[in-house]
């Protein structure tokens, strides 16, 4: 077991830091200081935090991180952002949390953005989840920005997944439409000392209410195809249904009791019992599974044609197909079969 | 050559939906379809439009479809909703279209939301853009919702980028952070009578003077390498750049001269000379073929792999990464091991 692994299975943070550095870059050899690892993993509970930009949910984040510290748990937080691959953003809100939580060992932040490649930020926010898992961490924060494909993928990381809403981002129908509501496990309404928090909570219960997302959840696996064995998660082996809970939250601390952070991490910890007694978190974890296996399975293929198709070749196929003489699914099918043919001599 | 086919190329519509209805439930024998269409494409201008929920989108796009109209252009209509994979708001937002533009057999509407497959959606929603093109519309508007990856993707289609942003929709560091403003090829400044419209123009204009996105686009390919032979489309052969234009547009006509569309639409034509004028239309073309083959390649080699693949093998693998006793990676190495030693006996 090489040096770095060590380092980390003691919780030391440096070596934490040095290795989410090599997930980022893709570092030769990080697969194999991952691979070390993940005997270790499995112990944290990981908890995402999605909404819309400017519904609060770094402040929320911190506060929240701030609450689980005074349990004397320790926290590591990822800060993703799908939206921005090229800003330097994530840096600057490294700074600023920063000065929030500064001093504190028992809290770890670390930012995350992506860098222009598709589905890629998705695999690094799973492997840096499992480092700071494997670094022997309580709790995982995973913070999202943005609303999507990329945000579902992300989230499908987490235990507990929590939709931050706030009043007055438009009309109701819109945050309806935004569909990652359909992901929640609780919904926040953040901000919820501002004027129409009243009619956000609302229309978010009757939501809920109809039925509408809870009972379609989690039933789709990669590529549409619906997954071996898995149950909607809200209906429990008993018949209890999780029905995500709203709670209402106000990201200043002017009475840290009534802030609802508390009653937060309570429903989080309900949120965790449910799974359990629902023998629901089995289920689960074989979904995130199965779905980081073809993510993996997909990167591995690509690579590996990557490697034995030239660049020449993909050039002249693509001049082709801008001629409109080749079409794009025929040239796939060639590009194949070429391979093939070259393997079988 | 088959008769939809032969349909499609004269311009009959209901065979357009059909086709259009294939592509959504994968039907076999789609791309045969697909293949035969492929040589009478290349025409259509295709003009993609999205921004956050709540900045008007919809209006602006029936807007912007009247005003060609009146041009004598013919256009089609492609409303994507990647955020909402299991909802019927696509069939909501048909209807209210159709009653705005209903009648004029010179617009042709469709929407298309996500199945719950990962990267599907822009793969479905280019076959569409390429059926309406083979049919013969002039236009061809692609309306996306929400922001993030699905988005940047959907609009890699697109030849003309609009990005649409709204006063009061959060502060401007969020829309910076947002990151799609940085595929804009045009911004809009909608709902421009609404109090707070000269900031969000001054911030979007300021951003842009800092050169912040407009040096960085479309510089990165696919799996994040940079694409073969691209330069910046920002950066014309003859050293002209095409700085985005701020246009500021109000989604009701009040004053069908004034408000904003048809300038709008001649900075679209702009837009169009300059990709011409700067001959970055091929470059551009060719970089949208090298993602759509990319993309092409992967989906065959995943299918083809779970064609041989068992059920049982996978379900085996999957509880063995759960028991922490096969690391992720490891199994994909062990899965395609096996498959080249069947291959090979």
């Amino acid at each position: 077991m090489n040096e770095l692994v060590q380092e980390i299975l003691q919780g030391n943070r440096r070596a934490l830091a040095r290795l989410l550095t090599h997930i980022e870059n893709k570092r030769e050899g990080t697969d194999e200081t991952l691979a070390a690892l993940f005997p270790h993993t499995g112990h944290a509970w990981v908890i995402g935090v999605t909404g819309a930009p400017g519904t609060g949910k770094s402040s929320l984040v911190n506060m929240l991180a701030k609450a689980y510290r005074s349990q004397n748990k320790t926290v590591g937080i990822i800060a993703v952002d799908p939206t921005s691959p090229f800003s330097g953003g994530a840096i600057l809100g490294d700074r600023i949390r920063m000065r929030d939580l500064a001093g504190d060992s028992g809290v770890f932040i670390r930012s995350m953005a992506a860098r222009g490649s598709l589905g890629g930020l998705a695999r690094a926010t799973r492997d840096a989840v499992r480092a700071l898992d494997a670094s022997g961490f309580d709790i995982v924060l995973v913070e999202t920005v943005g609303a999507g494909q990329s945000e579902v993928d992300i989230v499908r990381t987490a235990h507990t997944t929590i939709v931050v809403e706030a009043p007055g981002m438009g009309d109701e129908v819109q945050a309806i439409k935004a569909g990652i509501l359909e992901i929640a496990d609780i919904l926040i309404v953040n901000k919820a000392d501002r004027p129409g928090a009243d009619n956000t909570a609302r229309s978010l219960k009757t939501m809920l209410e109809m039925g509408h997302p809870a009972s379609r959840r989690h039933l789709i696996g990669p590529y549409g195809r619906p997954l071996e064995g898995i149950a909607p998660t809200s209906n429990g082996s008993d018949g209890n249904m999780w029905i995500p809970p709203v709670i209402r939250t106000t990201a200043t601390e002017v009475d840290g009791q009534r802030n609802g952070i508390n009653e937060l991490i309570q429903v989080v910890e309900k949120h965790r019992q449910h799974l359990a007694d629902a023998h629901l978190w089995d289920v689960l974890e074989q979904q995130r599974i199965e779905i980081e296996l073809f993510d993996r399975l997909q990167g591995e293929l690509m690579n590996r044609l990557m490697q034995v198709v030239s660049l020449e070749q993909l050039s002249d196929i693509v001049a082709r197909i801008q001629a409109r003489k080749l079409e794009p699914q025929q040239a796939v099918y060639e590009i194949l079969v070429q391979q093939l043919e070259k393997h079988n001599t």
